[in-house]
């Protein structure tokens, strides 16, 4: 399998479709958990929709409209980690990412995005990076500070999660931060 | 000619291809004004160039992922206005407009805008509009205020000019602002 | 909504994904009515085969193969007016439409029909339009009669309808008419 | 190759890209006879234009949206015979066909056009044909006559040929005649 | 339809979607006989399936991708025959076939691929056929020896059938054979 | 970049766009060494030539229907590896590969390709890989003797290469071997 290093514990590798089963089982262990600030948690029922939404990654990715990797811990998928709304012109993207409960707690998100940071700035061009988070999602908030990205304000009711609509904060970090 | 009524002297009209001509004419006539803060300036050589442009917002509007309008002043094709990023799961989009040379000044966008938002918030049924505007922009950093949007932040370094990279303001309004 | 007006009750609509609930409560209030000349009556059973019509029927519009618009009276959906076999090399295009059972007999289809000439010969280029009613569809041939439509022949056997085979009569318009 | 016999001296081939080539020749030895009635041909200018044309031809056989045959005459490419506008609903299509110029003359489409009806009336389960020619097509109407079509009307001003704007006859032959 | 004359009893005739009722008779009749070799048997369960798999056909054939035939006993479909895994460039391609079992033993797919192989090398200027029969199918090699296709080796384990993994002969017929 | 590590000196990595420079570098720098048995060398003229064919090959990858990876040794664009005709329901698949001029006669491809077989046999759950050589590129048969592939046979007049048509050697390794 393609991988990047991360540390001595986490790796990301190239998304594929059997990778559907273990990510489905992460999800499908922690649906309130996942849930509450990802909308397609409660869309992905089975086994066949985790695979179908991969075929969609592979596809994104083969036609540079996304990248994306499963995040690997001690060799077991844990979560993905992805940038998205790739903006070529602009040299532009933003970061997404979840990761199973049990694996949650450990740094291996902000290990994770120091890499796919890498790649952004260094193989892909790009020279800033977003993070947005709803208002409510710490965890997250934490992330995005641990890696010094810069809060640029607040967007006002931006997400519409299963609690209903919600500001979020907006983080960004330029390759030259 | 489908149309949305904006005033006396403003109209939206659903885009054609034969728009082409005179759209291109506009574009052609001001490349230094509309280049300053337009990428696709510079791209749009020829007729041809802009018909297929307008294939393909065609194309986007009929897959639900962009709204779009030719600008009427007194009948003539003015500029465009338009939504993108369309975000369904969280109600937002993002104005986007242009105007020609001889149309500006007259508070044109400023009208046509507030059409556009009883379109997003009324018809799209979206909740949030994004407007971003390069900081060197206080044209369109006018307009926004004009509608009554707000400043949520500075995106810094956001955007890929051709007189380099330059931040830019953030503004949003809300159904309910 | 983008609109054309048509007179002091009724306009043309662009088509939108969210007609399909009121087109459809249109048809299904009056299947055997609108079944008899329209085979696609009895294949349209939930307002998502009428949401995947209308997907269709905005592709089908973004590629220049058709012109469509949804009726409105009194700014309520009450049918559907086309221009389909739109070809551009021989400047021609064959009328169709539909209309509620509470809706007909006022002059709706014959004031709309007006207002697509207007487009079809003014805006589309073309300089002949089609009209094809089944020889029992009285009412059709009244609009064709009625809006200076020619009877140039009859279509022996032309409509296979849940009646049976029947013959239909062909009327056509030209822009020098 | 896959062939329908018609009489000692003609056949009917399913059509392939390396027709081509002798399409292409037979088209560009009677530009003036052929392209006064065919809009098609000044538009054919190369065997690879010939080629695509084929290729267009052979995915919409395999689409059911048309029939098609090269017309072979002593084993020599010497024209193609069609039915467009396959309606399966309405079991109805037309009729096109075209034939070089040193085959003219010795009844070659009239026998081929009786194998067609048959593929129409008996595989193709049509139960009406249609054959439109330009009222200047003389040769083309002789044909219908001779295969017993109907005359049902004049088109008024329905094909734009190089000449200008034409009426056109229109003929049918339905399964019951 | 279009065919190819073979001998007085059996034709080759173009695939239309409505043989698929006669074939699919074919393989509903005989699922053990014809499932031992062929893995698409097992997942041909109705006409639709039947139907969908000639929709693919025709369209992989528009393509240039697969020649394919129907095989006629006394003007009956019988079975299939075709080049797959056409290759322009080294002019080879790989014949695959079935027979329903009541039109076994009475070499007619001998007689098939007779005016298959000059199907290729004549018209699709192929210069090697390859077959391949799995090493427990001994009818299959003898149709390939009977029209002396040469034995190039064993490929190991190459084909899984339902019965278990399974070698195969490789055959080979160059048009200079 | 998502990498497979092979050696001390060597790496797979995943293909993308950007590699398009380096890899038409070397294969600009060697037309006569690699053209002799790949004969899509004289078709890639420029680098953005080679770019499509990258688009291509991650588009394939995406589909599953294609594994792909550049060779870097000492991190450098070195040549490209795949497995192609890919058959899931046979669990087969054929290697590809070539080097730059300046990096052959290293065992660099010996490497890659054990590298390349773990992948097939142990994540692709493939269970016979091919390897195909013409009968003149002994360089290609040691790779597979030193690998333990065995050969099956000779594929006769199996490769049209520009020094004219050519046998070639058919090889294959287990996953039991």
């Amino acid at each position: 399998m393609f991988t990047i290093p991360v540390n001595a514990h986490v790796q990301l590798k190239f998304p594929e479709i059997h990778d559907a089963t273990a990510l489905f089982t992460l999800v499908d262990a922690d649906r309130p958990g996942l849930g509450r600030f990802l909308p397609w948690v409660e869309k992905t029922k089975t086994v066949e929709d985790e695979a179908r939404f991969l075929h969609f990654v592979r596809e994104q990715v083969s036609q540079d409209q996304l990248w994306a990797a499963v995040i690997l811990v001690e060799g077991q998928a844990a979560g993905m980690i992805d940038i998205h709304q790739l903006d070529a012109e602009n040299r532009t993207g933003e970061i997404g990412y979840w990761l199973g409960k049990t694996y949650r707690g450990r740094g291996v998100v902000t290990a994770a995005l120091a890499a796919v940071e890498r790649v952004a700035f260094r193989e892909l061009a790009l020279t800033r990076l977003v993070l947005v988070a709803a208002n409510t999602n710490t965890a997250s908030q934490a992330v995005a500070q641990r890696r010094g990205f810069q809060q640029e304000g607040i967007l006002r009711q931006a997400l519409v999660l299963p609690e209903g609509v919600s500001d979020a904060v907006l983080y960004s970090k330029l390759v030259s931060d």
